[in-house]
């Protein structure tokens, strides 16, 4: 039907998580580590590295160790592929749109004579 | 860390799969009934029965029986959650840009004295 893009479905899929979300919020304000993600979610940090490890694969956090702390930060161009898409879609539902308006118009015309 | 919006839980889920992608690029170009959709995807039909299902379930899809045909619209209005969702990332993330450029000029503005 229509190319497959895996990129698109470790997108969607990483954001389909309300935690994962919540940490992307977080990590749109500044940098922050780990320790700091786990706090106000009461998540227990296994959990928390559990739901950065799908959100690093799908481009969207980037990890780096700093000494003995672990800092995220958000890789904000990941979301690209995803308004791309989106935008795509109202593409074609547009042209539709226009095509009925265009049809409408013509059989108003052809009635009018 | 922020309110939970299940709606968007069971939008991006959708979202994730590439044929129920497919299925939504075909459907944004008018209804088509479920026969249709299963021709070009290859799919067995309990196949896109469940596709459609989710996709019905995020509020992306409509179905309704005529005689004993099921036709299937895509409701473009239900993609709206997650465009508000991606503009407030954005706004969160050109605020704090924002911030980082104030500093910056501050900065300059003290070492120019």
């Amino acid at each position: 039907m229509a190319k497959h893009d895996p990129d698109l479905d470790l997108l969607f899929h990483a954001l389909s998580d309300p935690t994962r979300r919540a940490i992307l919020t977080r990590l749109a304000r500044g940098p922050a580590p780990v320790m700091e993600l786990a706090g106000p979610t009461g998540l227990r940090l296994p959990t928390v590295m559990r739901h950065l490890s799908v959100l690093e694969r799908a481009g969207l956090v980037a990890t780096a160790k700093d000494g003995r702390v672990r800092s995220c930060a958000i890789v904000p161009e990941a979301l690209m592929p995803m308004r791309s898409w989106l935008d795509e879609q109202r593409a074609i539902w547009e042209a539709r749109l226009d095509r009925l308006d265009d049809y409408v118009m013509k059989l108003m015309q052809e009635r009018a004579k």
